[in-house]
């Protein structure tokens, strides 16, 4: 008999159901509902209405100036930008084999990995709450693939703990929770919390910390075949009769606490590093590339500003070659966004007001140091099954961060083989490339005793050299938004300030364009009614 | 003047820090412990000098029957396997648009999905120490990509909590963590564990509970931008002079507790699901595929086995056209691995010693149900902002499970619907196909209010229905195991069993390619002991 094909189709469905008439009233408040709830950020931003021939210069074609380049041309303004460099994206950056970078100091590397390996010295990283950032992503085709920010199977790694050996994520994650619910429970038990909570909800409370923490009956965290179901285990299940599984023994409670280990197993939890978090196939500059192509044409690379002049009529700014060849060129405008990194534009004559003048000045900028390493083969999935993710070290590199794509491949690979921060970014900074290189060698070797003899080659970023930006990003304290952030952001006459300086997610990419949103609308607002006024 | 170019070269590296002498000696030893410090699997498994002319007879072509053909034609066997399907890969199964299936009852189901898109109604999940499948995936030419499990974006959904509203995942995770670090903190202040630590190692606890909780300085979990860093904000950062951010409020304490939706957050930290763990791209069936490659000629499909008899000789396999065309066929050989489920091969006659018929029939299959439905566009990245990832509900349907790929794609989407298991799974295998979707989708909707409008097909495979296994996987006891699973394994006569039935790993692929190997190596080393004795 020929069984009688069945499909099941929306209509049926709705039909069972029964909800058609309210579902797509239901489904419209619930879909607004569940945008509007955290974000403020426009989907679908576009102006519209420029008041014609009106012209625009934008200085920096990083992503707040390619965003600005592009919303402003589509609202009808003429628009042009001025960018040192010979190509776009400023920080949204990928350093490949072939490329060449020359630092502040006159050091050039040349970068030797091989075809389809590279580093992102800039942003590596986007969160799923960055909208602005991933919606223009989708609308120009950027294709991601998830970034893997917390491996259970990477290293954690101090040099003052457990005689330098790296331990696993995993057991650290595991072991630091099992304690933490024995010691909870010891202290139910011991009537610490009477005060607290009920009888009713104390034994609630040891019944939840015995799942959550994998305890035993006894509601102590110890080794057994069930924590090992956590942490891993001495020797995994196997099939047939291959030896069977023996568990692994958990880290001592105080020398858990004392390594300072568990603090690295909570970046996995912030709003920034949440899974999922993406990057783009094949390098961050796929986005700067992808702007490019929208407004490639609208950009005079290779141009250093020296001078920005307003006056009630206009905006003039001087510029020169970025190699200084061909004396001071001008370019007039009626108004400008500028979104040169305050670390440049604090250095420059700026026609604008002291408050802007004064917190243009005020924000220094973070140092960090990012050092790429290839290695002869991806050793790390080979020998210890860390695909992708990020092992932390208590040593200067801070951390070593594998390849999120391409995984299993045969043949070479690149990681992140240190990203710096702080005091050592300075000590790192007054370094030669080669030495940081040397340097992220020789402590990561700490980590992978492979390092040595894997090694080919390398290169080293760091920010405070980089000619374009002179540091990371802007570093705003409490007092500094407090007193300066808005004077910053103001339109001053005909100029307004754009960039991840000018936004609450600084070193963000979303903080890049979301300021430059920000700003054009804001400009287009004014230039509109200034129109009308005039 | 032209900078001097900088290579950092491998060797130049080597010769500063000194180490190239004990490197590689250094290396090889980490790396041979790195490996076998965990696992008993063997890389490059392989097997030789079959006595000429043996054969093997193999039933079954999933990934434990697969495997054995592989590997035992390369030992030099002649090989034949018999596959009740008109295609290998067993449980390793991806429904695409196009496909129809068949159940046991005479329904059937034509997938409906447009072309891209898949359900997996098998295993869709490959974790990072599973070392036999990688291998095959990578020696196969298998492309990989992260599974997303854990999405801090996703949601937690209890009916009998929070008036029904679906809770992000994020919230959850970090209010929990943030309760329970400050009732430890109070029970220390409060002397519950005075007994238990040391004045010195209190104090340090706290220090840890206030970081590792995001507690503030008097120890409490409250609202606060700093909570808000981990739970996400009621309004999101902004750039320029968007609106402020603003902090969100975190769930009560016992309210979590009796939400009972903190069991949700720890699935992540199972040594089997934590990350970094893959998928196929295109779907799980391509592991299939790439088997088939290597040993599509020597499989018979559309064979049933109807019995297996063996004396002191050799083996005889009866078998008919799976349509029950044709009549009874036979075929023989020296040796048999049969890979059939135990829900089958327990209902056939089979000439094996009572011992492993008794653990043949001791061994129930668990029930499970999977539905996919294909909604007209991806409103879980649109509006919810999920990209991959898992949500848990206690309704039946117990979790919905984002696709790990295509992220940002506009059109039409599949996402898992339903993973049903226990007294549920029960009661929707007892259901029409229909009926299956058409609960997914009620269910579902109570997490996705855009569910009806948006639904367009659904397809549901209830495992006890699928004729070639008739359940979804073997389910042990301590008791059974401790009575039954050695002689499930040993080599009976000619006869040895291999699947994930006879593995420490149930319903994984990678208990079914383990069981495999450890069988064939053994039958391996008995047919060269007889061969010799003989």
């Amino acid at each position: 008999m020929q069984e009688k094909a069945m499909v099941v189709s929306r209509r049926k469905v709705l039909n069972w159901i029964g909800v058609t008439a309210g579902a797509a009233a239901m489904y419209q408040a619930m879909s607004s509902l569940g945008f509007a709830a955290e974000s403020n950020y426009q989907r679908d931003f576009a102006l519209s209405g420029a008041p014609k021939g009106t012209r625009v210069l934008i200085l920096g074609a990083g992503l707040a100036g390619m965003t600005a380049a592009y919303e402003l041309r589509k609202a009808g303004y003429q628009v042009k930008v001025l960018e040192f460099n010979a190509k776009p994206g400023g920080r949204c950056w990928t350093l490949r084999g072939g490329d060449r970078f020359t630092e502040l100091g006159g050091a050039t590397q040349h970068c030797e990995f091989d075809k389809g390996l590279y580093l992102n010295p800039g942003p590596w990283r986007i969160p799923y709450h960055h909208h602005a950032v991933l919606d223009y992503c989708h609308k120009f085709g950027v294709a991601l693939e998830p970034f893997i920010q917390v491996n259970y199977n990477a290293m954690v790694h101090s040099t003052k703990a457990f005689g330098g050996k790296p331990q696993r994520y995993r057991e650290v994650q595991a072991d630091f929770q099992g304690h933490v619910a024995e010691l909870l429970s010891k202290a139910v038990n011991q009537h610490g919390l009477d005060q607290a909570l009920t009888r009713e909800d104390r034994e609630r409370l040891l019944e939840v910390m015995r799942k959550w923490g994998a305890l035993d009956a006894s509601n102590a965290y110890k080794k057994s075949l069930e924590t090992s179901m956590r942490r891993g285990f001495a020797v995994d299940d196997g099939g047939g009769l291959m030896p069977e599984a023996v568990a692994s023994e958990p880290i001592d409670c105080k020398a858990l606490l004392d390594s300072n280990l568990w603090q690295s197993i909570a970046s996995g939890q912030e709003y920034e590093f949440q899974s999922s978090i993406f990057q783009p196939v094949g390098g961050m500059d796929m986005i700067a590339q992808a702007f490019q192509k929208q407004v490639n044409d609208l950009i005079h690379y290779n141009a250093k500003v020296t001078r920005i002049q307003q006056n009630d009529k206009g905006v003039t700014v001087t510029y020169q070659n970025s190699d200084g060849s061909g004396g001071a060129q001008q370019e007039q405008a009626d108004w400008c966004v500028c979104t040169l990194p305050l670390s440049i534009l604090g250095q420059l004559p700026v026609d604008v007001s002291a408050p802007m003048m004064s917190a243009i000045r005020a924000v220094p900028y973070e140092s960090s140091i990012k050092v790429g390493l290839q290695f002869k083969r991806r050793f790390w999935e080979q020998d210890e099954h860390i695909y992708g993710g990020i092992s932390y070290t208590d040593t200067p590199i801070s951390k070593i961060s594998y390849p999120s794509t391409d995984y299993g491949k045969q043949g070479k690979g690149v990681l992140l083989g240190a990203y710096i921060w702080g005091p050592n970014a300075y000590e790192f900074t007054a370094m030669s490339p080669q030495m940081r290189v040397q340097k992220a060698v020789e402590y990561g070797a700490q980590v992978h005793p492979q390092y040595p003899a894997e090694f080919e080659n390398g290169i080293a970023v760091g920010w405070h050299r980089v000619p374009w930006t002179n540091g990371c990003y802007g570093l705003w304290t409490p007092e500094t938004r407090q007193q300066h952030y808005k004077n910053l952001c103001q339109i001053d006459g005909r100029i307004v300030l754009a960039g991840e300086h000018a936004s609450y997610i600084p070193a963000w990419m979303e903080g890049a364009i979301l300021s430059s949103q920000d700003a054009i609308k804001r400009l287009h607002t004014h230039i509109i009614a200034s129109a009308k006024a005039a």
